[in-house]
């Protein structure tokens, strides 16, 4: 039984909490959050405990954490973590400073702590059958990855005053997905952002709607599509091109009826948001990292895999700020 | 906290075990089977005690009993759990014996105490929301039902043996969505069942192809198919035609990957059989069980409505063996 | 080249010059209508001349027939084309009376001249294709054959009247397409219309909605579902069920856009009615004639097959009047 | 009557021969081409004359011209045929070279004739229907537009040496897509090309897989794909992302034929190449260039829209080769 200490109580924390609870493997010991409150209330949800998190970091009894926090304390919380001697599982991004990701990464290496960064997507079922197929061999050599993601509506302004930017915050996600599917990293990373939804964002000297293209070594491309607004729902697909077929992950559906009338054959749309979508995929993250804590394994995301994504939102932002294409090596060294 | 105690440990009392666990309103106390070693596994997975059905039903404590027997005991049970003042959720069918299911009926109606039939299709997600929509009067006017309902193989021969036959066993689910969807019985049953798929199955005098055509009072139609073998997997599809559209609700399909090579472009087949593809509508079933009992409402699926469902496939049953349409009024009378 | 008369000048007739003209081994010489007006128009449209009926059966210039006027005339027509020793294709149903087609039936056989009734779904590249796999044992031994075909909207009374009814008229296609894929008859038919789109089409003793379940010797079944009203469009699919899977024959639709918004994701409509929907299929019919013509080879489409779709459409008009399973042997013998 | 001489009869002149009879407004007249057999060919089977290029364009009753030899024959073609009185409709590309095609469209405007480019995309009914769609505001302001174009194999070497390279020869088809989609032209292309399907295609100097972003004034992105191989058949696919929705059109299928098996769910696949998915395009586009000549309206695609598409295949090419965006102000002035 992995006891594990839940780290923040917002909106992902209870996503954690309901995953870690659900789990015949793990049990939720304790949670933390700056606000008390939000702590109070989800403890009592999930029977555990309410403490600080210098308290669940020091009590020997918990194996576990899971960072849910803001952003802008990974980093820390990582370090404090494993040089506690817990295994950690942390919400992306690592952090929005990739030097001070980097630190932490070979801090966090040197306690030998197993850390698993969460990048949910990878556990989506259709995504991971989408992986299997191809690492099966099923359309021969991948060659061209495009990924679809766009979200319903934008967050909120004060968000994304501190979100480090669409490619860091948002983006992230597609750039892990990138480095999943084509096994590492790009030479070199293009992309083009702009502010066609909410002039607001613009302003705030970020952009809503992105293209980012990424050139592998081996001639192989990737590219990745976002917006912050698709006023249909998440849409979240991916193709990968290879030179004996196509395989396609498509978007899942509030609902399989469909409607035939005067006006159109009409099917639902995609689920809404992230919580609808991976929910399945975020048991299953939290099931692989207690499989490999429990069992000693690999982390099935790794902390350097957690700072590679960071590298190509850092390598993204600075080409699309900068109008030129951004060489891995030059963000890296 | 509806305390409830299970008959029945086979597969599909393992099924209810899970959603009566999983549910915040409910626990599951006791359970009990005729092979005690199977109670007793279930009770460990669940931390449970293992009864007799009669310690349970004589148990002050137990509010509600799920019955999970074999069909035979079923009718038995539900007045034995009705007498003894539980809240009752029974699985289909009320009875092999129309007689029997309605004395059944009878008897517990006269106890007062709610009874609820398990049909767990009302409670799918995609044939929910067709019900809806088609309530909320989005094709005007409902004029024929197709249902298709496609095992992916037949079952072993000794439950055919025990079964009371396709539409008894099978189509009776069938019958019941028809009766859901139409608003009550038909005038009239044609049935037409034939053995191609195993001729063994033919030669216990029953069938494992099956068409039934229902004619309601007002011109309505309804018309089901069923085959005992899919082999592409559990193929469950309603269409309702009306005057002003057609709604469709389609399968569920193990994956939202698409292959497209040199083949064809082939997608994923629909969910294997009952436990993958109505997982979800048996924790909502389970739901509205503990909603109806505790706040007193109607039950979701009334006795009555499954001893209608049985008088359904009593007509179709005669219909197919003597070539002829039944009249529903000459089974009720 | 096949020199041709068109004998009707209605709206399928003109279908029919299309296709004669356009097909590069045929040429269109002369057309009659009982319209001389309708006549004269087609005729002008394609370059042909305008001649009574008799007049164009008795030049000996002209090699084949292809008969589209009103069905009281068909048997006297394929009669007198045969007997003047032309290739004949007639138009569905090739009588409204069975004993009057059997007898047509036996007087154009002892012409020994080729002649081919006009059902043009076998010509759909989608049936067409879905029966060539299964002839190529893609599914295995066929099992279960539904057949789903919806017309947009109901046909002006005046027609009605006239049409012999909805057996004879509408689902006497899928007959055909029924024998075509079964291969042959089926022992016995059990057919239930009603009248639930337009109370007046009631009132003419006819039905607007229709189920028949066909029951073949050994074992196999067969549904077909017509409704004369689908709002949405010309609902026209076909599914065969057999022992190692199933085939789809779907809906073509007005286009392959697909729009995405809150309300939804909606596709085009089916096609609409048979003139958009099957005027590849009357092409390919066409097609098939010349070459069957000129190569002396057999008529894809025979006369007996258009006497035994009318037999079958005789049966279910009996089953749906008086409530019974007719056996096809009382109705041919 | 629109008398039309035909330049060229090869392939493509083929599928041109075939619209000019098939429209009721035209008559093809006579052919030429450098290969005397194969125009003598083409003639035989349209019922035209054989005549040299030269002759056709001299003669006085011959109204119009469609080029279609090879490219480098195009510009002086198209400055003879409009010095000539012809109007004229020219395959594309206008040019390989941007200055000469520059310098062709002034002297052909010169002449005050009309003349049209061959984009046949523009008639595909899917991407007609998707541009009426949006030009009628269905999904409000258009943002992001993505097209996918795969051909199904690779051209032979020999075409590739002559091509002009990916960008100008097959991505120029998606150049005017983009510019017709969303009105005009944009500030910069970014452009990344590799060979990963065939070296030698590398070796040649030209990529085989390519991905070009095109960023508007107003913010506004766009992204094309192309391979020179997707096994499964000819994949061209475009989605246009707006304020209000998503459009996407989709490829046309071979069959609506599914096949349901124990390896799942199978369709058909994209028609193969342009000859099957764009024949009811080109026939459309003749359509189109007839109307206007006869009505004396706007050219449906001009010779300038020609160049600007020309213009963003060099901006492509540009930027592929030297790893960074193009301004199209450096390319136009």
């Amino acid at each position: 039984m992995l006891k594990t200490g839940l780290l923040g109580a917002g909106r992902i924390g209870h996503v954690h909490a309901n995953a870690i609870s659900a789990h015949p493997g793990s049990t939720l010991v304790a949670v933390s959050d700056v606000v008390t409150a939000n702590a109070e209330k989800l403890a009592a949800a999930y029977g555990a405990e309410t403490r600080t998190s210098e308290a669940i970091l020091q009590d020997p009894e918990i194996d576990a954490v899971l960072i849910a926090t803001s952003t802008d304390t990974h980093s820390d919380l990582i370090e404090a973590a494993t040089a506690a001697g817990k295994a950690v599982l942390c919400e992306k991004p690592v952090d929005l400073s990739l030097g001070r990701a980097r630190a932490c990464l070979a801090r966090a290496e040197a306690t030998g702590q197993p850390v698993m960064v969460g990048f949910n997507r990878r556990f989506d079922p259709g995504f991971a059958a989408l992986k299997t197929a191809c690492d099966a061999g099923e359309i021969g050599k991948a060659e061209l990855l495009s990924i679809t993601s766009f979200d319903p509506a934008p967050p909120p302004l004060a968000y994304v005053k501190v979100s480090g930017g669409l490619f860091r915050d948002m983006m992230i996600h597609d750039f892990d997905m990138a480095q999943w599917m084509m096994g590492g990293l790009p030479d070199s990373v293009s992309a083009v952002g702009t502010s066609v939804v909410d002039p607001a964002i613009g302003a705030e000297g970020d952009v809503d709607t992105a293209v980012a293209t990424l050139r592998y070594a081996d001639g192989r491309l990737a590219v990745i599509k976002n917006s912050r607004r698709a006023v249909y729902g998440y849409d979240q697909r991916l193709e990968l091109l290879g030179s004996e077929g196509l395989l396609q992950a498509q978007n899942m559906l509030e609902s399989n009826v469909v409607k035939s009338n005067a006006q159109g054959v009409t099917g639902a749309k995609p689920t809404y948001f992230f919580l609808e979508r991976y929910m399945p995929a975020y048991r299953a993250e939290w099931a692989a990292f207690v499989d490999a804590v429990q069992s000693g394994g690999a982390m099935p995301v790794t902390l350097a895999e957690g700072v590679a994504a960071l590298a190509l939102a850092e390598a993204a932002t600075l080409s699309s700020r900068e109008g030129r294409p951004v060489a891995m090596r030059d963000i890296l060294n």
